[in-house]
């Protein structure tokens, strides 16, 4: 049987990241042959949190599932539609009774694909264990899977690798985001789960994380609030594609994307 | 004239760090025309801190000068020889009175090559101000140095990305260390400062970080504390190589190295 | 029905903690005519943990039952007895598969004691949340109980507030412990929960929290990692005794009790 | 010569802490024969900051000088009149460039009162060593001053108590900020010093540190950002009184005061 192809995006930010998803998107996946696509749309509205409008964009774009975190709660909107809506998840690990869904099973013609979106605890807030919660989830759904997919939202590379050994051989592949920056660890672990630390940002490239940099800079330096847009010029594009063998779902090959672009 | 070409390796992380130098940098430094070598050793003697003999076998395998990072206490033995010993530096935003020095200048036969190392405050420990003292500390050598590399020992994306955009053009690279990870977001910033998030570790491949994985995944599963040993196996080789244009000090070219090592 | 008086004792800190108990406390059980002792053991053994004789000390000294905190697995002799122990518990929200109880009912003559033991998250490790945890035993225990009472180990006081004003009217008393330091803030809540943010240390007076002072100024200062030893001198002796009444569960007073002892 | 008395005032929150202190303040002046009174006014306005018009309330209602913490910022207003302004401080180690003064010495008939107003670090956001720059600024100001008194707004019972023996014989008084929870442990240090960890808040007693309590609880329990609003009701008024020989500085004696008003 052919290979999954699955496309994991990196955070994407306000109306920039957006428009790039819009723009680059459908060619991307025609290039690389996606199956599937999954996007982190937790900044898509105005670099916090994500609107009705913002995740139409997303999916019209061509994204079939959005993930999310930590943000996920900022647009006061969410709350009107994430009971409701099939194509967004958020941290299955958030507080019991929390609105929306932590988990989602995909069925496509060839594969039912799960995918999981877990947070972690490391520098951020307190909520339930995701290594807890995930075995929970991932022993529920596994028979009714060919494939797993966790998007990983968290800050400490020490929490991620580990939760990434921790399930290595019971998902297909474990991606990481939150840190917006991309790393260059994506790597088949040695029980067959596809790994990377962090996907990246979809966002203004010459930003501080998709923020206009002057005010984060001041910030820092002053410990006064200011204001946080979100940037323009350019805007960089961050993804992995993961390659799946559906008989058994072992990864065999995680590549990153990269790209710039210029509206 | 010529390019300097200077190499920053990730923090080494116990004998399978140092003895991974021992046997893969000179090759390196060879195919690279290399003309300087920084690495951190924070975590050279045993995954925490840096003994004496720790740092003779940095300095043989060819290493220059030696940065660290929050475990640079972490093994007594510190205390006897940093303040004599002009090969490794301490963050300089540390506590006034801390032993040792925060920065250092090398005078090579072409160039001097100023080294600072600072470190990050946020999820980290609460020292002076990275920007103020990086500022302070920039002013004063700026003149007596051909070049000016910051080791930035931090956690966040956020500080690291504001403290390089901070200094962009004021120094020749800011290379980012601590979170063991590499990132892929190696870039000359736009008033020429070579930049990376965090150039990675230089430890064991089948690790959490360097550490064995169970002890960590077992600590983050029950909260007991366990005992964490540097891990076994292959071990792998992160670094970056910056070409300096040493007329006027900016970066032309930052390259990512990975390799791993097989005893 | 007479009233049940319940003595809720301070974090008790090393051998000065246990010595102090051991001289004063047959003396306040007596003048208070307290029915049932409580005391958190979590410092008892040298500030960090507790080890057998430690135990054995707080219960010869006239303690019924030992809560306990974040340091509780500080020595690793606790392991081998916690499991077996019926008088020591540990926060009942640390993760599943932890050694040892988090909560106990005791019978005496009269009553029904449900003690229940949480540690709180918010500048804390995490772990499962100490709202619905809490919640959980209280709905399971209650009907067995004629009065519950909860050690609530935790540092912020918005956190122990939260809790407080949660589960009032659903337990006798919520006690908090951890910060060392009795707060004055002793009340009975409207719906009947007696209350006090924290009961304070029994341990040396001239200290910081126990500690030595010299070794943890050290600390603040310079960042350097300085030994901890308990210190000497005078003793304080921090509680508070509560005012049940054994028919409804409601508390009627609560009083802070502080005493110095000199050897 | 006669004894200064200093009355200090814990976090005035909101219009019914503004209001309370307009209703009780003349009374316990006369009462205990104040000679200076000193209020933090972090909160003043609707909880967070501090306006124009929260300020006049309280100098009219016969505060000296208002003290802050990192809540004084809230209200963008405070930038228009921090800096000319001589009857409010902020912390002295925020960053250096911030607006407004860290220390005040005011000249009174008799006497010379400095005061000076730190942060702390622990659990809080990263700024300048208080240990370090109080000794600064002490070590300037104690030649023109008869006494000094210290308004330490921190978290951690630790650092608090530490900078108090750090600082035991250099200042008159140093008084606790920010967890709006009064303790129980005000002494006069071995070197007379008055201590005392947290002088508590003057606001709404039925609340969580002057929220309202529901808001807070549900914030905790779902991790949903919620809307906090100041309570209403009866209102806590919290200060201590520091008894103090002008000749040498030294503190005779501390004492916590607590009221609660009804409107
Ligand atoms: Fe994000
Ligand atoms: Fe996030
Ligand atoms: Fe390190
Ligand atoms: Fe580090
Ligand atoms: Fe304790
Ligand atoms: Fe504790
Ligand atoms: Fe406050
Ligand atoms: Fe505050």
């Amino acid at each position: 049987m052919k290979d999954v192809k699955v496309l994991i995006i990196g955070d994407i930010v306000g109306r920039p990241g957006r428009y790039c998803l819009r723009d680059l998107l459908p060619k991307i996946q025609e290039n690389y042959e996606i199956d599937f696509t999954i996007a982190n749309g937790e900044n898509a509205a105005a670099g916090k949190g994500i609107t009705k409008k913002a995740m139409n964009s997303l999916l019209e774009s061509g994204v079939d599932l959005i993930t999310s975190g930590n943000h996920i709660w900022d647009k006061k909107e969410i709350f009107k539609f994430i009971d409701e809506e099939r194509s967004i998840i958020r941290p299955a690990n958030f507080p019991p009774g929390n609105p929306g869904n932590g988990h989602q099973i995909i069925e496509t013609n060839s594969v039912n694909i799960g995918v999981i979106n877990l947070s972690g605890r490391v520098f951020m807030s307190s909520i339930d264990c995701p290594f807890q919660k995930g075995k929970e989830i991932i022993d529920k759904i596994t028979h009714d899977c060919n494939i797993i997919i966790i998007d990983f939202h968290a800050e400490a590379t020490s929490e991620k690798m580990a939760l990434a050994r921790y399930f290595d051989g019971k998902v297909s592949a474990i991606i990481g985001t939150h840190t917006h920056i991309q790393t260059a660890d994506e790597q088949v672990l040695p029980a067959g789960t596809g790994y990377i630390t962090d996907v990246g940002m979809t966002g203004p490239y010459e930003s501080i994380l998709g923020v206009e940099s002057q005010a984060v800079i001041d910030n820092f330096i002053t410990g006064i609030p200011t204001k946080f847009e979100v940037a323009e010029g350019k805007v960089q594009f961050n993804g992995v594609v993961v390659h799946l063998d559906s008989d058994n779902g072992i990864c065999k090959k995680i590549e990153r994307i990269q790209d710039l672009h210029e509206f």
